[in-house]
């Protein structure tokens, strides 16, 4: 069992990580983070948003590079179409929540993944954001995730593989708890 | 005044908005859209994640282009940091749904704006994630939005304008009430 434990690799450093949770465990504060994007409005609908910047383990982090963003609403809505809709980024930051915790607890448990592909579909009745029904909401009605795994487990321990990543997925908390968000003008 | 508010333009048709609106009371079927994102694992926690196609106004919908994203772990996650975290895509989609809903406002009440920049927070306790506590969440505590706006307008209708817009937001509702989400297994 330890040499075919040795031989699985999903690219997920498992030991940092649980080397992480014990430095961690003596030093709880720097388990506080901060993650931020920074918008610039660029016209109708339209918005370039830069994430960079981030703060965690007791101090200022950058990432390796700035990623650049553009949103905006689609031609059906009358607009221009230069990237996704804002919603479609909650459901971009789903799938990859939800993939990278697939490839952690297989790594985990020695499960050698070979591909995960995921498809996120969320129902929406835009009467809510054009304030048409007080009675529709402006957010997704329902949120489906479908998993294709190809992997060396059983199709029960892959069902367990998601279950566990849904467990400790931040995305996943965010969209089924409710969260305070302060909106205030500087 | 009719002659000043034709000649503001901050880029959103809210003709063709409030047409759409009427034409969808006739027909509210139409309303209903699914928003997708496909994604696929490449290594570790990176993952690769399109934004292509969409349901709505009763048949398929594309959009112009074909979106790409890279998620990732940062380095001080052992990961490579190929791109933001999960949590910071969402972090985008609340950004840019509270900007096109400032300039959409805006539009409808007869305000030119000048500039709109939003600097959206999130704090996390990763012992969360890390599974190293079961009374800390995976998600966020706590998110701040931080506009700054330069506008035509008094202080008092930025910050309605503002209010406005968090009202109609589809991701600040998404944040702030549970959605149900289910994950499955193909």
């Amino acid at each position: 069992m330890h040499t075919a434990t040795q031989q699985i690799d999903n690219g997920v450093n498992v030991t940092a990580l649980l080397g992480a949770r014990e430095a961690l465990s003596q030093a709880p504060q720097a388990a506080r983070f901060t993650w931020r994007a920074h918008c610039d409005w660029v016209r109708g609908t339209h918005s370039q948003i830069v994430v960079e910047d981030f703060h965690g383990l007791g101090e200022a982090q950058q990432h390796r590079s700035r990623f650049t963003f553009e949103a905006d609403h689609p031609e059906v809505f009358a607009a221009e179409d230069h990237g996704p809709t804002p919603v479609e980024y909650v459901l971009v930051g789903l799938a990859a929540c939800l993939t990278a915790g697939v490839a952690a607890v297989a790594q985990h448990r020695g499960i050698q993944l070979r591909s995960v592909k995921a498809t996120v579909e969320g129902d929406m009745d835009i009467q809510g954001i054009l304030g048409m029904d007080p009675d529709v909401r402006n957010g997704f009605d329902d949120i489906r995730v479908t998993f294709e795994i190809d992997a060396d487990a059983s199709r029960s321990d892959i069902e367990a593989l998601v279950a566990q990543s849904q467990k400790r997925s931040a995305v996943y908390d965010l969209l089924t708890n409710p969260t305070h968000v302060k909106v205030s003008v500087k």
